[in-house]
């Protein structure tokens, strides 16, 4: 039996109400070797508090050594086993620029990239070329016509861009465009089973008609095409929890991921304060909250490791916007690390902390790496958050007799 | 290859001796935030002093947040993964009153209801009719005979009976006729696949059967039917552990549930030193003892922190009858939490002690839930709970050359 099948034979509604407040990125690294991370350096009054009367541990996003993407790690907060319920490339770059992605659409991501004269490709990233340079040549190509698809070509990010087409009878049982590698020609696109073999056709037409557009463009002269994906059919959660869900998130791929798990996109404005703001505006008109913080990853990102303590602070300033709405159960944590000392995701576990009436604390009493790694729940897989949530709500009712 | 299979191929006979002794619903809750559980609470000199040359953890019963019912927990202790193996509602009801089910039985639990004249269910319960009045109805449904099937019919408590049908080629495909709701009427039971027809066909001729006799006896004046179940196959004490396994146990449930895996069932009184006696006058005869002690989780189920306390200081007091004996490994632990806080079953995990002469103590020295937690064994699936029994007996060969 599938984990989601078992839980949602379990669950049950009732009054109460759970918030999940991600930190995307939170798990951190210090900058020499016995140094604090990031979260350990921060001033975190109201999370140590808070500490005392919770139950702490460290979360694998996936599975140890893994670093997981935004999608992934989500889906794993979410309590979708993240090897089981991938989301293709191409949908998660369409939630990626907020595009509403329908039923039968089929998504792609697109680089923009240079081929020489003979088409062999010499620059897979076209250069970088900006993203102004990048959004007027979508526009040339959100143009193109091909036989009852409806096509969008939306910018990215430099050379990034995604593609959606929009028809009856699409399949993304296709393989990339994109050969991965420089001094090849692009690949024809291939049906990779008999359903597809249409679909695929198509695919190839858009493709000559990008590259005749293209090709006076250098360095931007083809595009290269990876990730076919329709929109995932991923169980929702008002079916598998029996929850009301609502997602508070300031950036386009994070209200995308919640959308896909059928959770209602609350309209906030992006700071930390704002977003509590929301939370507390909404919170007669559901059960379940998943407010995520962008900047403690970006700032990873950067490798700003003060700015990232500077934000994880302002989390904890603001705290009290959401423990004065007293929620049934309270999680703080992130959906992977993102150590400034690495600039870049990473695999390293994340902090975490539930609090609730009846989750029998642990004796840790900070917020921190190391601390978590003392507390009840140990080191355990994200999966289990939502499993967690849902009984210290009361809302999973005894399995077997 | 499924875990058993592996400790099939691994496991030897030798005389060692093992003891597992579980108190029911031992896990438990402080009653504020920060407050000491039932167990920390208790005055334990003996556990404390077992757990100085001791590995200690906790188990989880299930998975992360799942609160388990008597049987699956028991199927877990017993080392049988809880979601692959489970046991029908029906047959553990039968376990339930000690009605000794043969392989070709089949079993369904009862609900006297009550419905209006059209036929719809206005109550589930029937008001809960008193054991009295249900044991009295039961003997007359008892009495239905229909073709070549013989029935039985026993009260279990309140408005909660069993129905067990004695027959050749009986299916347990079969679906519920309990609707889970009133106001509508109960349901025709339905044949889930070819091989059940037959069985459907009976079962619904037993329903209008009992209909005719329950007409005037309002409340109780119809039954719900759900949970048919045939007696679990379940792998062998015997076969996979190579162990003459005995149960002390009190409650028709768990000896039923012992008698599932090939148990044999003691003879025994019910207080803690008498199930203790029972162990000492058997000691020779089994290479294995389940012992159950059932008053931690019904004075859980009561609410009843002090009492719950004074149970596990009971057992603690008797327990140098077990020790004296000297078995080769004895593990003390619970099968769920029962916090009295809760009032009911909880997906807490358990506190588990486990000695031998092998086992690697650890430097935790009382047994409780915070300090379990620092154990050698961290936080562990309770289906690992044989392994190590069977490991720490050396009853388990190298696995791969």
């Amino acid at each position: 039996m599938d984990r989601l099948d078992l839980i949602k034979d379990l669950s049950i509604t009732n009054n109460t109400k759970i918030v999940l407040l991600v930190l995307d990125g939170l798990g951190g690294l210090g900058l020499e070797a016995g140094g604090k991370t990031e979260l350990e350096t921060a001033n975190t009054p109201n999370f140590d508090l808070l500490a005392e009367s919770a139950v702490l541990g460290m979360a694998d996003p996936i599975m140890a050594g893994i670093t997981p993407g935004s999608g992934p790690a989500h889906l794993g907060l979410f309590g979708y086993d993240p090897i089981k319920y991938a989301i293709g490339r191409g949908a998660l770059g369409a939630a990626g620029i907020g595009f509403n992605m329908q039923e039968n659409d089929l998504a792609a991501r697109i680089n923009f990239a240079t081929v020489d004269n003979d088409g062999l490709i010499t620059d897979r990233r076209a250069g970088r070329i900006t993203t102004d340079k990048s959004s007027q040549l979508c526009e040339l190509l959100d143009k193109i016509e091909i036989s009852n698809v409806k096509i969008f070509v939306k910018p990215v990010k430099e050379h990034r861009a995604v593609v959606i087409f929009r028809g009856s009878g699409l399949s993304d049982k296709l393989s990339d465009s994109d050969p991965q590698k420089t001094g090849v020609q692009s690949k024809e696109v291939v049906a990779l089973d008999d359903g597809a073999k249409t679909t695929a056709i198509l695919m190839n037409e858009f493709i000559h008609k990008t590259q005749s557009i293209l090709a006076g463009k250098h360095p931007a002269n083809t595009i290269l095409l990876r990730g076919f994906a329709k929109m995932p059919r991923l169980p929702q959660m008002k079916d598998v929890y029996k929850l009301n869900a609502a997602a508070i998130a300031g950036y386009p791929m994070y209200k995308g991921l919640a959308q896909f798990v059928g959770m209602e996109i609350l309209q906030t404005g992006g700071s930390i304060h704002e977003e509590f703001e929301t939370l507390r505006t909404n919170f007669s008109r559901f059960d379940f909250f998943f407010i995520h913080i962008k900047a403690t990853d970006s700032s990873g990102e950067d490798g700003n490791f003060d700015k990232k303590v500077g934000v994880i602070e302002e989390v904890d300033k603001n705290l009290a916007l959401i423990t004065d709405l007293k929620p049934d159960v309270l999680v703080i944590t992130g959906d992977h690390s993102t150590p400034a000392f690495l600039k870049s995701h990473s695999w390293h576990p994340v902090p975490f902390l539930l609090h609730s009436k009846y989750c029998r604390p642990d004796d840790v009493k900070y917020f921190g790496e190391t601390s978590c790694l003392k507390g009840a729940l140990g080191r355990f897989p994200a999966v289990d958050i939502m499993p967690l949530m849902m009984a210290n709500s009361l809302r999973l009712t005894k399995y077997g007799a």
